[in-house]
């Protein structure tokens, strides 16, 4: 891969966004194989919106799941038919839940009575029957789940405490179609028992809301959680440890006639793209201080925030880096750095890395996800990121420029490019 | 202001960032006058670049503070002369400094003898000398100065210890004008007595650096390190104070002839324009969930990354928010998120305020400073914030879209406005 790292940066120059969506594809086509086609993919888009990337992994998953209206217009004008979108969120605004009923998006992932409400008058304002799930806030997560949001006050969903009655209200609402359960509760865990934990605590869930409700539920999300290990000592997820524990519980989930011809469907971003994504950035000043070897790099946390340490880390850890264009090179500690004017522009902290001279390229790994869209871009007026999409041989440029971002479907519902006035 | 925010809100919607250039106005005369006319002021574009914003404050302040080419091409295209321009910054690309000297700005603050020698080039090419400061890191810093990175590794200008070499390596370059030195070693301070021992390091390195290269300088920078109280309990820093110290120094120096002619200068973004800034949000969701209150506005990191604290904050303090549309409200305890589809999207937690209901706006205070332009505007693809300047009685639409976001100059160095080519 070094190669062809090191082609897209010379092509393009750096900073630059690579998404490898081979990789990606055998990632999704990993876990259909792994979970024994027991789980469906929903890819959910926040993780990354490139709109080339999004179309490639399209054919890969059953549903994009979209967090605002605006994704929701992505979804479409990458050809996502509206059947195949979910939409998710603790805070839709009016004119999105409007938006997406009437687009006739898949289902509708109400957080709350008060959102299911919103839906229903849209709905019948509209005369059609909108598809929801109810998502369930668990009172419990598993302990040793990385970040969990179980059990304590939270933003999302419905809380398993207050659940029957959501269930009651939501069932009375005459527009909408309630075909079944989401449960997202923690992300980013490396480890296998506290998934499947995790996960035998969302099916007690769904049993309990399908037997409160009396439906058959056609769906049920699992949030997966599967986390990437973008700490130096941390393994992979172990994928087949967890469907080694989670296939049998699907199957007996199953056996349940209540629950026999419920899709499940895995409800994941960063495990899919995150490891097929590198940012690439060139070291374009270095200096010796104080007995530091500092190298500032052309991307900083304007390029990618969460590398930086600087999306909800609470303790800095270095992400994994890669001196692609000196492998050989002899060992040695450096502090990386960005190009902006502000101290707490670092890339990584004495880490050790093959020679870093002026004008290598330095790839940053586990960059497929919440990578630039979750970075400040315009902090300092730097030149934005190229992206670029590996596809078999190919190295096709990606790039979204500010005109192309603002995207917009007409009265039809039909996807076009916009002009900056979406 | 509270009615004046109100009818801004309810004009532009939320969110909506506010910027009060009748305030901001103030504030630099305030410093002209407490300081007794001792300091021209540089204003640090990275701030708040907005460029309706940089319009207004140009005729209070001496210079504009650019950290980026793309920064510079912000200052022309207000009007600023380039002459009234310095270009601050420890990662220039070659392209960057080749470009300020064709602009032919008023001075480059070299970090580096790398970076000198590539100004040299430049300016040695286009047949002119570009005036030049060297900016140095100091070796020793106050105790009790907020945030600062003198004393240890850092990126930024030469170190004190190898001071020396540094200025006989750049005054042999033909095409460099040696016209002073700029020191900025500390951040967010708002401790008068930190800020002036500050001074006295910098007067001290000053004349160290004046003996060495044997000039007398014509401008000094001081980076001021002035702090804005983001913390309830926090008091605004004494400018007063400050000067009561600070005026008797630069009289002292101005004293010795070397210094004589010397303009000394302030340069500061935060404190100018912080206070003058508000990011106005509306409540569009609540939820009472295990025994927290959460209120869900419009606004979350993806529109203001350091107020949730994500940007550069060790401790998550809550920041200044008032429910500007229920001021008489019964105080209660909140929990305000943002909108976005994540756990670690907070902007306030636990904090005490009128009543909060819906449709409410909450005024987030001191936005005035990194606010914008510091946050990752595309994640999740939620709708960009307005930006309105107040001046006098007049709202003014201040709003750049993704369009007029994207500057250029022509290859005369005349600004113009770009098409998203630039």
């Amino acid at each position: 891969m070094r190669a062809r790292l090191l082609q897209v940066a010379a092509q393009t120059g750096t900073p630059v966004y690579v998404y490898d969506l081979d990789e990606a594809v055998r990632r999704c086509q990993a876990l259909t194989e792994t979970f024994q086609g027991r789980f469906g993919l929903s890819y959910a888009v926040k993780a990354n919106p490139n709109l080339q990337l999004l179309a490639g992994l399209l054919p890969y998953v059953d549903t994009l799941d979209v967090s605002s209206y605006r994704e929701v217009e992505r979804a479409l004008l990458v050809g996502c038919p509206a059947e195949r979108i979910t939409f998710s969120g603790p805070a839709k605004r009016a004119g999105e839940v409007r938006g997406a009923v009437e687009q006739q998006i898949g289902e509708l992932v109400l957080e709350s009575v008060a959102e299911a409400e919103l839906a229903d008058s849209a709905a019948r304002e509209r005369g059609v029957r909108q598809p929801v799930l109810i998502r369930i806030n668990p009172a419990n997560g598993p302990k040793k789940f990385g970040v969990s949001f179980s059990g304590k006050a939270s933003q999302f969903g419905v809380d398993e405490e207050v659940l029957d009655e959501a269930i009651d209200r939501i069932q009375q609402l005459p527009g909408l179609d309630l075909v079944g359960f989401h449960i997202y509760s923690g992300t980013n865990s490396l480890d296998p028992e506290a998934i499947t934990q995790n996960f035998a605590i969302f099916i007690e869930l769904f049993r309990r809301a399908a037997a409160r409700s009396g439906i058959a539920p056609r769906k049920l999300v699992f949030g997966s959680g599967f986390g990437v290990p973008y700490g130096a000592g941390e393994q992979p997820l172990d994928i087949e440890a967890v469907a080694a524990t989670a296939v049998p519980m699907i199957d007996e989930l199953k056996r349940d006639p209540t629950f026999a011809n419920a899709r499940c469907v895995l409800e994941l971003g960063r495990w899919l793209v995150a490891p097929a994504g590198w940012l690439l950035t060139g070291v374009i000043a270095q200096k010796h201080s104080r007995g530091t070897e500092l190298r500032a790099c052309d991307a900083g946390f304007n390029n990618h925030l969460a590398a930086c340490g600087m999306m909800g880390t609470v303790i800095r850890r270095n992400w994994r880096f890669d001196n692609i264009s000196n492998p050989q090179g002899a060992p040695a500690e450096y502090t990386l750095v960005g190009p902006l004017c502000t101290s707490i522009d670092v890339l990584a902290s004495k880490l050790t890395l093959p020679e870093v001279r002026l004008g290598d390229v330095i790839a940053v790994e586990n960059s497929g996800a919440y990578g630039l869209t979750a970075s400040p871009t315009r902090f300092i007026s730097h030149p934005e990121p190229a992206e670029v999409l590996l596809v078999g041989d190919e190295i096709r440029d990606a790039t979204e420029s500010a005109l192309n971002t603002w995207t917009t479907v007409d009265a039809q519902g039909q996807p076009r490019s916009g002009t900056g006035a979406g």
